[in-house]
């Protein structure tokens, strides 16, 4: 089934299942998409400000919209993201770390002369196994209105 | 050679190289993370909003980050990333599309009571190859003071 905007409220939230951030998928995303030496080489990454090796920072956003899609708020509707808000990494992601999402509707935007479509802001934590929020964003959606 | 945040001023910029985003990495990085149908598949694609198969926004900005890196602006010091402002996804990208990244330094800053970095915030435009920009984003990059 389809959700609409007028389905969702203010403070609406939703947690996501896990992923492990495996050593394999880690070097391989930062092979190809982020190849610094503190995400791929061991000794490289004892030396720099993380003290070991790190999951690439764009992984973990990665991570986060797919735990976020299968978390299903938007079923059917499908996330349509206009844009990002405030992205931080504020923790480290070591390969092994296990990674969540809880997710929570912040505002809810018509703008006049728009009559189909609105905007949720949903800000998104993303946390890992010992409770610490590696990662904070705020996704902008655009939402269908009931047609 | 490291570079430092005196090796920096508002106005440097640089120009990426061209990366071809195929239909197989399109694919294989939406299967991973971002498994939504108009992602996937031709059909449900052409009945979106996009009207035909899009690469997921998260891989455009993964694109960004690995042109950044190959541009080398910030050279053995590496690309800290302390967080994201303002990402917008402006138009939508194709398989077959070749992206090529524009970046601006647009402000410099240093904190009191930080005196080994500073922080430097710099304007992405991920642009394609008929010239449309269609990704925007401000990363804010930590980059060490000369020891």
């Amino acid at each position: 089934v389809a959700r609409f905007l007028e389905d969702f409220n203010v403070g609406d939230s939703f947690d996501s299942a896990g992923h492990t951030v495996t050593a394999h998928e880690s070097e391989a995303f930062a092979r190809a998409y982020d190849p610094q030496p503190f995400h791929l080489d061991e000794e490289s990454a004892k030396r720099s400000i993380f003290r070991g090796l790190t999951a690439s920072g764009w992984l973990t956003a990665a991570v986060t919209m797919r735990l976020t899609v299968d978390a299903g708020m938007l079923r059917e509707t499908g996330i349509i993201g206009m844009g990002i808000d405030d992205l931080r990494w504020l923790a480290p992601v070591r390969p092994g770390d296990t990674l969540r999402v809880r997710g929570e509707v912040v505002e809810k935007i018509r703008r006049e002369g728009d009559s189909k479509r609105g905007t949720l802001r949903v800000l998104l934590h993303t946390i890992n196994q010992d409770g610490v929020v590696v990662m904070s964003e705020i996704a902008n959606v655009i939402v269908p209105v009931k047609p």
